[in-house]
């Protein structure tokens, strides 16, 4: 059996998340398709987190087993051929039995981009959420870095998610203001169900008021009406999952796959 | 008679370039129309550049005349709501009637993205040329510069132009490789018909090349056949537009207008 590693990039507008559901357009269901094809036999493919419908990866890694001697290396531009443009895979690699995309990661890092001019931006169209209401955009970015720590983030979690341990450690969170562009950068040893939106919904709706706001006092609450509404999925990108070293398969033996994909280039 | 000048933002994917064409979908037309329906009289849009079908633009200025006393600053909201989501007014000014935004510029400023991965990138599909052939990035950014100069470019001239000086000065021609994207950024006071892509063109094909390519010596030959195919349109984005200082007509009397806009940022 061999395990393989997929790294891939998509768009997630015209997708129902990741995981895969009946009668709708997944990013799994849409891979594990292109596999079909390939390997001309059914594959499971699982994935390093359940992103939701219209959230964006820049960086996603899923992995799947197989018994087929199909030539890693081409897995890319064979599966790019037969799948939705939105979708790209960049790399393939065979990885040791029990790797996990899930439950392996060291740590996450995602992107909220929030466009604040009056005027939309047709560039940033589909990866940011235009919010074009005044805003304290200073205020966005000094509260930002009072998330960082290792905290109970009970608060900052929807309903609907079976964890059942709420304590999550982010390593990082701040935000910049350029151009127009709110965007936040958020990294954690783990996410709860819509943290990272609730986290910037409550960013948003503080720099929207005049008053101070007791960020810590909400995060100890563990009270998520406490906090603020889930903000919208359009604006949240994957942007980074690191493992440390993957252990590969391959003739020259283990060595490590860098995980670390920028696709946002400086302008 | 008051004088708008609007300052644009367009992805010209879905667009037959700037200027209106019969019976195509182009970004002036799409303007007018909307232009119409705010005012109730047909109006002639004067744009800075006769961007081709394709191309972006980050930046973009168009002018026109007008006896209606709508208030100037409602224009962008206006536009916008009865327009093609691609194209977005960003700003809207009262400027004086010998302005024009054809001939009136000091220098303009193209971007042009080469997505160099073997795999596709979706977040660059519509603004990047994907080039995943063998390319010698460093001899690319290492020719770049020698277009900065005040030279005759008729090598670099597509036939269809009624142009009769082809003397331009190129002020700045830089190119940079990051993370898989190869985007060169070139600013002059003009800029003949096809040009930057012309140049890109001659790159791509001297970066190709074992041997060394005398890219002075084929500015020299004034000889279009010397010089490389001109590069898909997808990859060009005009960025910047310089006007330096431009009268306005207002209440508060003149003042300048800040034609530096930064669309990309930073990740």
């Amino acid at each position: 059996m061999n395990k393989v590693l997929l790294k891939i990039s998509y768009i997630g507008t015209e997708f129902a998340g990741f995981q895969k559901q009946k009668d709708q357009m997944t990013v799994q269901g849409e891979i594990e398709k292109a596999l079909q094809l390939i390997l001309a036999e059914p594959t499971t493919l699982y994935g390093c987190s359940r992103t939701d419908a219209g959230v964006h990866a820049l960086v996603y890694f899923a992995s799947f087993s197989t018994n087929s001697n199909f030539d890693v290396k081409k897995y890319p531009q064979a599966i790019n051929a037969n799948i939705h443009k939105d979708i790209s895979v960049v790399e393939a690699k065979l990885v040791h039995e029990e790797f996990h995309p899930r439950f392996d990661p060291i740590y996450k890092e995602y992107i909220y981009n929030i466009w604040t001019s009056k005027s939309r931006n047709p560039f940033l169209e589909k990866i940011a959420y235009h919010h074009p209401q005044p805003l304290d955009t200073d205020k966005f970015c000094a509260l930002a870095p009072l998330f960082e720590g290792a905290y109970d983030f009970a608060a900052f979690m929807s309903s609907g998610s079976d964890v059942k341990d709420t304590n999550r450690t982010i390593y990082y969170c701040k935000a910049e203001f350029n151009g127009g562009l709110l965007r936040l950068k958020i990294r954690g040893d783990g996410f709860l169900y819509n943290m990272v939106r609730i986290i910037v919904g409550t960013l948003l709706e503080a720099s929207k008021k005049q008053e101070a706001v007791d960020i810590v006092g909400i995060i100890n609450s563990l009270d998520r009406t406490k906090a603020g509404p889930v903000a919208p999925a359009k604006g949240l990108l994957l942007s980074d999952v690191f493992y440390g070293k993957i252990k590969e398969h391959n003739n020259e033996g283990s060595e490590s796959i860098n995980v670390t994909y920028k696709v946002m280039q400086n302008s």
